[in-house]
């Protein structure tokens, strides 16, 4: 494996580290993947291996059927998952799955995030909508995540009974998704718990979203 | 005390960093505690020590009728609970019990968790049951536990007016089961204060559940 | 002044992170005190003073009137409050006053926390009650705290629209009693949330309130 | 620059620390700003930087039109709202904005924060104001504020479906009044949730503004 490559192991296991400072994460729940760049492969977490533990020899290397290329560790049990949305959304270079509470109390319910704040409108440009009930094991949870992101603007979607999986250019986008992910369905669950969000109108969420993705940032 | 005991207590003793860090316990308010391989002895944290201040010598010795054996200090005031389970349950190497607060909840409604979660069809294999009131100073509550869990897939059962006991088969496998359940037990709540989560049928939480006992992990 | 007062105003000093750790406190908005063994005399912090910067000279001396004594900083505002229930309450040594987040939400609706949790019973020996609506500037509070909790078992009483006043032996105690509160305060929170707690029996609050005051811990 | 400027930017850089331990922000969602002292310009933060690599570099300077005058990087993208706001209320010497989770909840539904506590009596004077619906990219934002907070006691306003903006002599007062706006905007949802708290009356109110204005602290 070439410089590139320990590169991306090192920034993938790295990044595993927003998922438990924005408290995502119970135990061995969540795992961030990237693609490789100019290669039909990713890198993604080794199965069970707690987050302090985590080093770029837990990062291992899988082409996109899922199966194990490189490194010593069984792959996430949600690799056939990644691989999936690799093999069908050629634009995705990252991707993270975590239970995050309040999303995923979301999921339970398979009850779409209304986009109620403009922090929302701005990086999901509408709702966060819900995907099917899909046992792991199989294509179902790659393909019920491709067919609900079709379309949709939002980089995340809410896998009923199940969590949160996110998409984005590299696997950094994919966990500021899965952070902003599970902020706004904090704040929106508790908006709710006292009456009815006020809607925000759909020609200014495109405004903020159009202005966000465009202008923000350096 | 051999060099095994010496070991068995460091680890019981680091594995109370787990309850700290995943905010299950307040004070001096949980236990874990370890079966001594093929030796009748466990071993517990001793009653009232700070979490802060735990050292392999605040975890003393008891044999399975809850008798201090080894150490300086008093054991747990639950001596008696995990000795009973001990005693009734030769597959139990391990138990925690904490007051962590979403499960407490439940226990204190004395309502059991609906199984709505894939991860809690993974870890628990259905629905987390409730155990009797039960006062302390007896067997009453090691009873209630080994009652209750008898005969179920969980691995945790959540004491009447009380709080959680989690068994495993060792101090980490109870301590997993602790975190989880408190984990399982906020976000099924958080689904249930806006609507009714939906029901996972009882055949796939079967297909979960031997998948992720079987296949999961390294 | 004695060694005495400069190891009891480091003990009080530091037991405020205690406050920080369990995030009983916002910026700078809860306080500890502790009486001088066998002085007419108290320390407490002074005001305004951020946890981060506390350090014993920011624990000023004052009489039982509440006057300054020693120290180069304002006392607490709320150092008239801690001298009336030192003045009138001879077996307190320590008292804690805080807005922690459930408890203080009990004291906005003047509702007391039912007793039904066995941990609050072991510490609180039933329901933690709650005192008038009182004004600062005078000994309103002061006599609000020692008229609610004179023949009370509570160590905690929730002051309307306020807070939290905590009493013990020491002020170790009263820290421990403010930390359990909150702790209890949202557990029953959580639970009042989806449907009504069970309550426990009269009979079984005493016993073990009886048992946990004389026998846990070393 | 001279001295003046670069202590200004540092003590607004590390200000950025108090709304991540208070946890106010997620990612790079909030900013601090301060006016400098008898010139026509403030500092804020640069937009898009996280707060682990914020540097005084990362601070810049810009007019009183929001238009940059000193640093190498874009300025916040609300750097607009807080130039409306220096310009038309040349009391303010500093800002801060967030999307802290409660007070944007009560923001998602335009009600206002009602005084139930004596800690929002001391701090606020009364209730937490909403402010309207107002996009980003002109005055629109600045001027819902000036306009909601002109006559009000309160330096925090809910702007609606968006989040908190707060006003202080410095930028340490506006840090401050932001962390106790999301403080008291939690305890009294919490309140709310099982009933509802008790008010205060209006001349209490009154009375404990101004004794924590004029008397509190040092």
């Amino acid at each position: 494996m070439t410089l590139a490559f320990a590169e991306l192991r090192r920034k993938v296991c790295d990044l595993h580290a927003e998922l438990t400072r924005n408290q995502l994460v119970t135990w061995t729940s969540g795992n961030v993947s990237g693609r490789v760049p100019g290669e039909d492969l990713f890198v993604i977490k080794a199965s069970g291996v707690s987050y302090d533990e985590l080093t770029p020899e837990a990062i291992v290397v899988c082409d996109l059927d899922g199966k194990l290329v490189d490194g010593e560790l069984s792959s996430s049990s949600d690799t056939d998952a990644h691989a999936y949305v690799y093999r069908n959304l050629p634009e995705v270079g990252g991707q993270v799955h975590t239970h995050s509470t309040y999303a995923t109390a979301w999921a339970a319910r398979a009850e779409p995030i209304p986009c109620v704040l403009t922090a929302m409108a701005d990086e999901f440009g509408g709702e966060i909508p819900v995907g099917p009930f899909a046992l792991i094991g199989d294509d179902s949870i790659g393909r019920g995540i491709v067919e609900t992101l079709t379309g949709h603007r939002s980089p995340a979607v809410l896998m009923q009974n199940h969590g949160v999986f996110t998409i984005g250019k590299d696997a950094r986008a994919a966990v500021k998704a899965a952070v902003m992910c599970e902020d706004v369905a904090r704040t929106v669950h508790i908006a709710r718990q006292l009456g009815e969000p006020l809607p925000i109108p759909a020609e200014d969420i495109d405004r903020l979203y159009d202005r966000y993705q465009n202008v923000y940032g350096q």
